[in-house]
């Protein structure tokens, strides 16, 4: 039996890939593993009967047989513990790749979120705008860090991961703010990270969801 | 062979315990795991000899071997792996665990983070009292989720797990605010985390690094 995740009815990012289901999806293209999606308005999102999967009422959720999950991390981490693709064999390098997947939520991911709240959420206060550039160099300091680490490597460590899957999908929330240009070799692990089939699938999936019209090719 | 981590030679917190080294100590003492430590000067964490171990330049970080890892719930979860006492044998109930744990990281602690940002990082800014009320707001809307959740249940799942020594520690930030004494169920939640001999000695441990006098009964 497939397993069936939650995304957004109608996604706030109007289908750019942005919402964190996308993680989810394309864990499961990476993985070759089918999947069914149930739709949730932002009110059915607020609802118990949702609440019961998600205490905080936020997709992704994944449901298979009796396992209900929430957070999108432990979501991909449990698709990457089932199924070859996503973390490596070896002990130790498996153990690293899980340190880039906290990393990529807990240390690069928070400020950027921070710059969306800036922008978006606190846009009609008064100190929005001067606020702006300390919340941006905070994310410079860890695009700086993260940079000088993957050098020239293709990803974080020898193979792709899931740890690349996270940093990445948390890496293209900067689209469009310049900040990613400032570090050429990120733009290009990014760039290289949508390059891959399965995250094409992914995109394109959640894509149809907000466009109305199924994915190309099919 | 025990395993080596890293924390600060001085405290910022001054041995409150906040630290995120003391999750991995309090990790290290639920399982009886030895383990040895390393402390590190301000200016050490930012040399590119510890910077190979933690590209971030932060503490902690865990050696073991030829292993080395960064980022704490990482660590957390690696220790949690290899010996029993953090997570649960059954295989629903161990991924649920691992749901809690990156929720304390990804979903709860940063709003909390960002309230440490507002008070002391911005803390000579124009907007720092004004916009404080409005992320405590964005925290209380987390601690009701969580407290709903929770209910009168000892912890997060059946057993406490790695999943509730997280969201323990990440509630802990909160201390002095106020905050958690408006849901008496986390509060006891958070008491009760405390209460544990393994937190108790793991504080103790980190206590003694900043008073420089060894811990209790020792």
């Amino acid at each position: 039996m497939s397993p069936t995740i939650t995304a957004f009815e109608r996604s706030p990012d109007r289908g750019k890939g942005l919402a964190r289901d996308m993680r989810v999806r394309w864990a499961l293209e990476e993985v070759g593993q089918p999947y069914d999606v149930r739709l949730l308005s932002f009110s059915e999102m607020k609802e118990a009967a949702h609440r019961a999967l998600h205490p905080f009422g936020q997709i992704p959720t994944y449901e298979e047989g009796d396992l209900a999950l929430f957070e999108s991390g432990a979501i991909v981490f449990h698709i990457a513990e089932r199924r070859a693709g996503l973390l490596p064999d070896d002990a130790n390098a498996r153990a690293r790749a899980i340190s880039w997947m906290f990393a990529a939520l807990s240390t690069v991911e928070p400020p950027i979120v921070d710059r969306e709240i800036a922008r978006l959420v606190e846009r009609d206060t008064t100190w929005s705008e001067q606020r702006l550039p300390l919340v941006e160099d905070r994310i410079r300091a860890r695009l700086g860090e993260l940079s000088s680490r993957l050098g020239d490597a293709d990803w974080l460590e020898r193979e792709f991961s899931a740890g690349d899957l996270l940093m990445v999908s948390v890496l293209l929330r900067l689209g469009g703010s310049g900040l990613l240009d400032e570090c050429p070799n990120l733009s290009a692990y990014v760039a290289r990270g949508e390059g891959r089939p399965a995250y094409r699938r992914a995109f394109d999936a959640q894509l149809a969801v907000f466009t109305g019209k199924p994915p190309a090719g099919q």
